[in-house]
C-alpha cells in the first residue's frame, strides 16, 4: 500500500467533514469563527483523526459514521495548540508557516476560540445524529466520550502540559520527560486509536493489541517530533528549528542525545508493529503509518 | 419554606459532592490541583447546581443521582470564571475577595486550570457509575451532555463572551447587550434548569414550562448582577463596585438607568414565576430563587 496517498485521501475526508461542523466565517460572532476557522484549517496533517479512521477499519469498521468522532480528536487537538502557543505558554508566533491564533486575532479571541473549539468536540460527539448513523447504542459513545475527557484532560493532555510549562528552564529527569511526553501527546494519540477501535466493535483482544499499538505509537511520535524539532528544515515545520533548546525545553536529544533517540523512536515503532501480528492486511495502513511517523521530514 | 435555608443546604450538598469529583491538592501535577481547587472552592453560591437539583425536585426527581451533573455545572461555571479574569479577558486580581487564579498561579497554570475544569465536566458527567446510579439510559446523558456542550460553547457562553470582549469601550445598543447576556450567562442558568428538569424526567409540558422559566430567570439573574455591580457593597461582592463602568462594560444600568433595570429585573421574576402555574408546592424553590435573585445582596 501506498501510505502517502492512504494519507492524503483520509485527510481530505476529514477536512470536508470538518468544514461542515464548524460555522461558516461571515456567521456572528464573526471574530470567533474566523480564529477557529484560522488554526483549524491551518495545514494540519490530521494525524489523530487519522490513526482513529485506521484503527476503525483494522478492526472490520466501515462507512463514514466515524467521522464526526475522529472530527472531534482534530477540534480537542488544535484547541491545545491555540492554547499552548498563547503567550503565558509557549510564546509563539508561528505554527505550520502561519500566524498563531493569538497574533492573528489578540489573546482574549484566541483563548476563547480554543474553549470553544474544545468544548464543541463534546457538542459534536453526543450529537444523537451521529450515533445513529454509526448505529451503536447510547452507552458506547458515553463511553467514547469518556476516554476523550480522560485524555484530553487533568490525568492526561492538561496535566502534561502543566508539567511541561514548570519544567522549562529547569533540568528535567528521563521519568518526568517521559510524563509529559505521554500526557501531553501521548494520551490523546492512544485515545484516537481506541476511539476507532471501540466504535468498530474490537473485541476485548483486539482492543488489547491496538491500545498497545496507540502507546508506543504516541510515544514514538513525540520523540520524532522532538528529533524534528533539532534537525527538521524549517520550511517543513512552519517554524523555527531549535525553538525546544532556546525555551529551555527538556527533549529526547536534550536528555539522550540524538542519535539513541532515532534508536528509542526506531524501537518503539517495531514494538507498536509487533501489537499487530495478530491482524491481517486491514491493519496495513496502522503498520505504515507508524513506520512513516519517524521516517517523515514533514 | 425558607429558600436562605433551602440554598445553604443544597449548597453544602454540591460543596461535598465537588469536594469528592476533583483530586486531592497534594495529588500530581500539585500546581494544577491547588489552582483548580482555590476556583472552585473559592466561595461560589452554587447557583446553577442548586437551580439543578431544584427543577429536578419540581417534576418529582428523588436522590442525590443528579449530583454528578450539576457539578458539573459549577465546573463549568467555574473555569469560565478563571478564563474571564485573566489579562487579555477581564483582568481581574480579585474575585470572591480572594485573588483570581492567574493572580495566584500564573497565567499559564490558570489557562490550564480553565481547559482542565472544563474537561473534567465532560468527564464526569460521562462516567457510566452516575448514569447508572441515576437509572437512565445513555441516551438520556448523551442528550444532557449535548445541551450542556451547546450551551456552554460557540452558540452559548463562549459566543456571548467574545461579543462582550469585543463590544468593551464602544456604545453598544440594547439587542448587543442582551445577546450578550442570554448568552454569556444565560445559556448556562437555562442549561442548568433544563438538565434537572430531564434527569428528573419532566414530561413534555413540563419541560417548556422549566425551559421558560429558565429563559427568564437567566436574564433577571444577569440584570440583577449589573444593578450590583453598581450599587452593590464592596465586602459583599468581593471585587470593587463600579468595576463594569471604570473598564467601559454595557451593562442594563448603563444603557436602561437603574431604576428601569430594577424594573425590568422584576418583571423577569414575575414572569418566571408564572411560567410555574402548572405546578405545586414542588416548584416552590424555584419559585422563591427567583424571588431572591433580585432582592439579593450578596
Amino acid at each position: 500500500m501506498d501510505v502517502r496517498k492512504y494519507l492524503e485521501e483520509k485527510k481530505q475526508m476529514v477536512d470536508s467533514a470538518l468544514e461542515g461542523y464548524i460555522p461558516g466565517e461571515s456567521e456572528f460572532p464573526v471574530a470567533l469563527h474566523k480564529a477557529i476557522r484560522h488554526s483549524l484549517f491551518a495545514g494540519g496533517k490530521r494525524i489523530r483523526p487519522i490513526l482513529g479512521i485506521a484503527a476503525f477499519e483494522a478492526v472490520g469498521g466501515k462507512g463514514n459514521g466515524i467521522l464526526p468522532f475522529v472530527c472531534a480528536l482534530e477540534m480537542i487537538h488544535t484547541y491545545s495548540l491555540i492554547h499552548d502557543d498563547l503567550p503565558a505558554l509557549d510564546n509563539d508566533d508561528y505554527r505550520r508557516g502561519k500566524l498563531t491564533c493569538h497574533k492573528a486575532f489578540g489573546e482574549a479571541v484566541a483563548i476563547l476560540a480554543g474553549d470553544g473549539l474544545l468544548t464543541e468536540a463534546f457538542r459534536l460527539m453526543t450529537d444523537r445524529t451521529h450515533q445513529e448513523a454509526l448505529g451503536c447504542e447510547g452507552g458506547v459513545v458515553l463511553g467514547i466520550v469518556h476516554d476523550m475527557a480522560h485524555a484530553a484532560g487533568i490525568s492526561g493532555m492538561v496535566g502534561g502540559q502543566v508539567v511541561d510549562v514548570e519544567s522549562e528552564g529547569k533540568k528535567v529527569d528521563l521519568p518526568t520527560l517521559e510524563y509529559i511526553h505521554t500526557h501531553k501527546t501521548g494520551a490523546m494519540i492512544l485515545a484516537s486509536v481506541r476511539l476507532g477501535a471501540v466504535l468498530g466493535e474490537a473485541n476485548e483482544q483486539a482492543l488489547k493489541a491496538l491500545t498497545r499499538y496507540g502507546e508506543r505509537v504516541g510515544l514514538a511520535f513525540q520523540i520524532a517530533d522532538d528529533i524534528l524539532n533539532v534537525e527538521g528544515k524549517a520550511a517543513l515545520l512552519g517554524k523555527k528549528t531549535g525553538s525546544d533548546l532556546s525555551k529551555g525545553k527538556a527533549t529526547y536529544p536534550s536528555l539522550l542525545g540524538l542519535e539513541e533517540s532515532k534508536k528509542r523512536a526506531k524501537e518503539l515503532v517495531d514494538l507498536a508493529v509487533d501489537a499487530l501480528s495478530g491482524f491481517e492486511e486491514r491493519a496495513d495502513p496502522l503498520r505504515q503509518i507508524a513506520r512513516f511517523i519517524v521516517s517523515r521530514e514533514y
